[in-house]
């Protein structure tokens, strides 16, 4: 039996405040976070106590919730939660669908259909595998960055599940090491074969042909199919394409930007270059946008969506 | 005037010991650690006080002058020597040169040539470049990896002293971060403006057109070309490529394993997997192989060398 972490461990709402469990204190420590206000949960959005773009689009429905229930006005508690990190397109949609209902049942029905949503969209990634496949993934798509489950750590989980792993390369993702900290604790937990390596090191893994597909998340995806995701995404698809290794992105149809039509509109956030160096001069992009053509498909819970995406992406929201 | 580190402060041969500047220690404190036998000498390259595949050479050569001076076995010295690190190919040349004759005249005499060939390589190197050029760098191929002056860094310094030099991407390097504490160190020594980046970020910056060259160093090229140098060079050569960027290494001609006749017969170091991650299953290899059809061209203090290297690498052996 594969072992993951439960929704409600990662993130849940209590009467009067929204815990989380801290993952920028993963692997160490196993530290829960309570925040009594909508601020203070776009603080721990800010600050990375809850990262990855399914999980803050949840962690944003708990805070609406909160703040209609504590009385808090619900104008500034969508605007302050709204402005807590500018690339996921999640975190807006969740406002906006919470904005007809902030009640706690819809916030946490928001959360067990995004777990659900996993559940599918991980089946339909393990069904474009072979047995004995060995994945590499980059940063963390797994049950910490969606709320539970997982997105492309999900496709694992499933291909695990199904005998169809071998094993998974774990980039280790600077300059936060969502890699080395989160998704090899959460492998580790379900018991799947891994190694971390530096993200610089994935192209010779590929070169020595010990890689079979390359499986990430996003944090959001244009109409066009451009994907934009954590920074060295964009850099493995151009070594899978050179290596003619499938490059797909999982991630929940909650990810597409209908409204944008390429990635050259999504927004970049760039963040402290301390997180890079102390010392020096740094530049420090958390994400960069990999383009449509170097996608191989997007698997969402709809399906697997091949290009042209313009065409597959809106045929799923139609479905939907 | 652009300042730049002494060669005798990088390391240096006294009566009874070798002298380095801990490079571990850099760019936080300047802490000099002496050696007084080869053993020790080893020590100190196997544990990277002193790296960079030159810098390994000298250190070598001084190791077997320090012997000679104070009665040690020079055959179990160059044994101990030659076993210290197993990818750089100077270490084996240097050694190979010091047989003949051991003395502490001749192991200088290497450390200035290697300085002197830094300077050759670094003005035909500077011969490439437009003014205003955007230039993009892996690990540290300065002064401190080549023992002064540095190959790719020095091909920066003599771009920077004729005024064709606008800006510097500067990769952190991991695990080790041997760009984000030497290179940066070296660069901001030297008043060239500079950032340092998060590996995985090099594509983006690609792609937003902000590198026009890209330089690395090598630890061994085969006869064909194919360039052994720390891991992720292959990655940023296939980046590379892929937008259209020259790539460039520059090293000396110490570095050419004529006996080999390509990438494939080069013996790639697998470093302590702690280096990476403290508590999860890893692999750490510490360079990977850059097909010579990657690379535009190799520059040596010969010249600039462009494919077929076999044919333009061997003209330079004859030339010398």
């Amino acid at each position: 039996v594969t072992t993951y972490l439960e929704p409600e461990r990662i993130l849940r709402l209590e009467a009067d405040r929204v815990v989380f469990l801290d993952q920028r204190r993963l692997p160490l420590e196993e530290v829960e976070v309570s925040c009594r206000t909508a601020a203070e949960v776009a603080d721990a959005i800010r600050t990375m106590v809850v990262r990855g773009a399914p999980a803050i689009g949840i962690a944003a429905a708990y805070g609406m919730a909160l703040a209609a229930a504590t009385g808090e006005d619900l104008v500034a508690a969508d605007a302050v939660l709204r402005e807590s990190r500018p690339t996921a397109v999640n975190l807006a949609w969740a406002l906006d669908e919470m904005r007809a209902d902030p009640s706690a049942g819809h916030a946490r029905a928001i959360h067990h259909d995004e777990v659900e949503r996993c559940r599918r969209m991980a089946a339909h990634a393990a069904g474009l595998l072979g047995p004995g496949t060995r994945a590499l993934t980059h940063c963390n798509a797994g049950g910490l960055a969606t709320g539970g489950y997982g997105s492309a750590v999900g496709a694992l989980l499933a291909a695990w599940e199904r005998d169809l792993l071998a094993h998974v390369w774990v980039d280790e993702t600077r300059p936060l090491l969502q890699g080395a900290r989160l998704t090899a604790w959460e492998l580790e937990t379900a018991g799947i074969p891994h190694a971390v390596i530096a993200d610089s090191a994935a192209a010779s893994r590929m070169a020595a042909g010990e890689v079979d597909v390359v499986f990430t998340g996003a944090d959001r995806i244009a109409r066009n199919g451009d994907t934009a995701n954590k920074i060295g995404t964009y850099a493995l698809a151009v070594l899978a394409s050179h290596h003619g290794i499938p490059f797909y992105i999982v991630a929940p149809s909650s990810t597409v930007d209908h409204a944008i039509a390429s990635g050259d509109e999504i927004p970049i956030e760039e963040r402290d270059p301390a997180e890079v160096t102390g010392r020096f001069t740094a530049r420090n992009p958390a994400f960069d946008v990999t383009p449509a053509a170097l996608i191989t498909a997007i698997v969402t819970e709809h399906g697997v969506h091949e290009p042209p995406y313009e065409r597959s992406l809106e045929a799923a929201v139609v479905a939907a």
